[in-house]
């Protein structure tokens, strides 16, 4: 039997091919099989490129591929980020004829490291609220989420190991909780945003979807030019988490509710310490504060579009209560956001606080008729510009539910050598009691 | 004799229209003719829409503009912002053939509101050091200052009557005060940059160059929707300012000393109070702080530049330093910067300080052969991301000198209240000193 690459995460393709243990063709037609196999149900895919330019590319440029850190392994992207002379049209029929002459800064960085462009993956309309065509992986009635949607479905059905999603609301964690893959977003401002389509600028990030956080990390040294570590997931001892479940800001599932106990019980078998974060009322104004600073900030990034025909009523709506939203409340709003930030991130450094342990999504991916799914389980953190990263760590009949994991800012590299951790840790729990 | 209607403010444009003392076919003829005559000797323009292509897009709208706030008179924009079917270059050879198919939002929300375009200025390279054709409209041998050049030129020169600008470490202020006109920074965050290329994410600002500061506020005003005020000055009393006269930053020309000691004299006789700014170690460090943010960035940002023959050895030489700068100094720098932050805003606060004076620049435009002038009166406030403008208050030897306000975030329209205050104030006195 032929092994089956598509379903190695990144940095297990890496080892294979520095171990000749494949060639890149070969991976590369695991990978092409997989998306002629899955595609025609899970439909993640705005543009794909055909396997013979991806396989001419790579033979064209061995030399730098077969040397260089990603070995021409294949990525993907949010179609809200830009790449030259390939459609990008931001999953707006306003746009569906535009083709950028350039790159982003992420997608040139991949190529400089040698990722290969293996095409775009569908977003909703502007990265907001209409869904495009994807289904979840899972099961086809379910949405995968969004706004990232052809981006978690295609890393958590394997059909590509890593993918570029944004977030302005909950748009990476979301999906990544209901499709079952890795989803982080980065502590606000250190990734370079040049050429991907801004919604609102106090609150967009790039994030990124893999199947291993251990991947993320790679794909994280790759954007910001650091030299790339060797993979390898080191225990960890003690970590204190503050738990947040969520149920003062919405309704959750009680599958949801079962997995955070289970994660806590785990955990505290494991030597860890969970405490409860004590700001229930204070994440759920920044939940109602993000909404406010969103609405104002996108009825003023979207003017173009303002008067289009071809605007989704998700969006007018949006749009109507940004432009009536008054400037002193928009001010008034990021002000108490500051103040806000400062008291919880004081309590997180004087408890020696690891991360905040947190539902990423309310429940299982609801079906689609329902719309995307509810964001309200991202908006605080994101308000706050604080680095997440969401695990699937829990399936319900079959669909998953992910966990997320919440930092200070700028400590995205610990968080992320922690989720390597718990990722393998709950792996082998996993096992244990499937056994 | 014909009015000289290029050398009005906006407010005055507008006020103009509105009482039937011009048509606006008049006033457009008159910036036509005042670029005819001096575009040979400044060079401001990258690009400029035919007189007749003008008038035929006023024409073919005519009662939309007659009955907008702008009433179709001329703005322009600096060539980092994009603007759709027109060649948008940044300044480099690199992008000479780059035509955007979108227009930046601040482009959209002027034209939505009867701005309408009349070309794009000059930009050094990237909005970076490397000069572009501008000259001093004062002294063809002097720089009219980077980056912003062809905007502060063409507006101080009254080509036009507003220009949009970008700032990310000082290329707003500075060529506002060498070329002798009023710019504006806005707090950072408040404006959407979407479609405006970036250079570094945590320091970038959209600006505006006009002459006046209650045009400022008026351009403001459209760009966040907010309904637009009547332009009048309203007189301040007993404002309190806070000095710092830049000299431990770098060499201050005893002109521009001499400009801030007139001014301080001016304002105590009128009533003011000025204490100084006890915070001249955390300005300088602050100094410091912004560029290694700035190198880190961009060296991330214009990843897609980086290997081109066609960068400039001043950029090359930036890029090499953000390489080379470790991530943990670029965060550490991030952090370092909140901390300076919290501390100079407290004080602001409790000591009711309503902005900071200092020079905009170090002293007159420089010779062309010496480059673009030195940025460093600007830096440690454009990392704060605080609101600042400058205003052409003093001359030497016929060489503008621009003073800068800076307030607390979000300040801004108190802080331009203010300024129009201020420059109707030392209009009536230099009036008095020339008698």
């Amino acid at each position: 039997m032929k092994p089956q690459w598509f379903k190695q995460p990144l940095h297990r393709l890496l080892h294979a091919l520095h171990a000749g243990e494949a060639t890149l063709p070969d991976i590369v037609a695991s990978f092409y099989q997989r998306i002629a196999v899955r595609e025609p149900q899970v439909q993640a895919w705005q543009y794909l490129i055909e396997q013979d330019d991806y396989l001419a590319e790579y033979e064209g440029k061995r030399e730098f591929y077969d040397a260089s850190p990603l070995r021409g392994l294949p990525f993907a992207v949010k179609d809200v980020i830009d790449t030259a002379d390939i459609p990008t049209s931001m999953g707006s029929v306003i746009h569906s004829e535009r083709v950028p002459s350039m790159d982003a800064s992420c997608v040139t960085a991949m190529k400089a490291a040698g990722g290969i462009l293996i095409g775009k993956t569908v977003t909703t309309e502007f990265a907001y609220f209409q869904a495009g065509k994807t289904n979840n992986p899972h099961d086809a009635e379910r949405t995968p989420g969004g706004s990232s949607s052809g981006s978690a479905a295609a890393v958590a059905d394997y059909m590509v190991p890593i993918a570029f999603g944004t977030q302005t609301a909950a748009s990476v964690i979301r999906p990544a909780s209901y499709c079952g893959c890795v989803g982080y977003v980065g502590s606000r401002g250190e990734f370079s945003l040049r050429n991907i389509q801004p919604l609102a600028q106090s609150l967009d990030s790039l994030g990124i979807l893999s199947n291993h956080a251990l991947d993320t990390q790679l794909i994280r040294d790759v954007l910001l030019h650091k030299s790339l570590q060797a993979a390898s997931v080191a225990p960890k001892q003690g970590l204190k988490l503050a738990l947040f479940d969520g149920q003062n800001l919405g309704e959750m599932d009680a599958a949801m509710l079962s997995a955070l106990a289970q994660c806590q019980q785990e955990l505290q078998q494991h030597g860890h310490h969970i405490v409860p974060l004590p700001f229930a009322a204070e994440v759920a104004e920044l939940t109602a504060l993000h909404s406010q600073i969103m609405a104002f900030e996108v009825a003023r990034n979207l003017v173009f579009e303002q008067h289009s025909a071809d605007l989704s009523a998700h969006m007018q709506a949006l749009m109507r209560t940004g432009l009536d939203l008054p400037y002193v409340d928009y001010i008034a709003a990021l002000t108490r956001v500051d103040v806000l930030k400062q008291k919880l991130l004081n309590w997180l450094e004087e408890q020696h606080v690891d991360a905040i342990l947190a539902p990423a999504a309310s429940g299982i991916a609801p079906l689609k008729d329902t719309g995307t799914g509810a964001p309200f389980m991202s908006r605080a953190w994101q308000v706050l510009g604080l680095p997440t990263v969401s695990l699937p760590l829990a399936y319900h009949h079959k669909m998953p539910l992910g966990l997320q994991f919440i930092a200070a800012p700028h400590r995205d590299d610990t968080l992320l050598q922690q989720a390597a951790y718990l990722q393998q840790l709950f792996a082998t729990a996993a096992v244990a009691n499937a056994s």
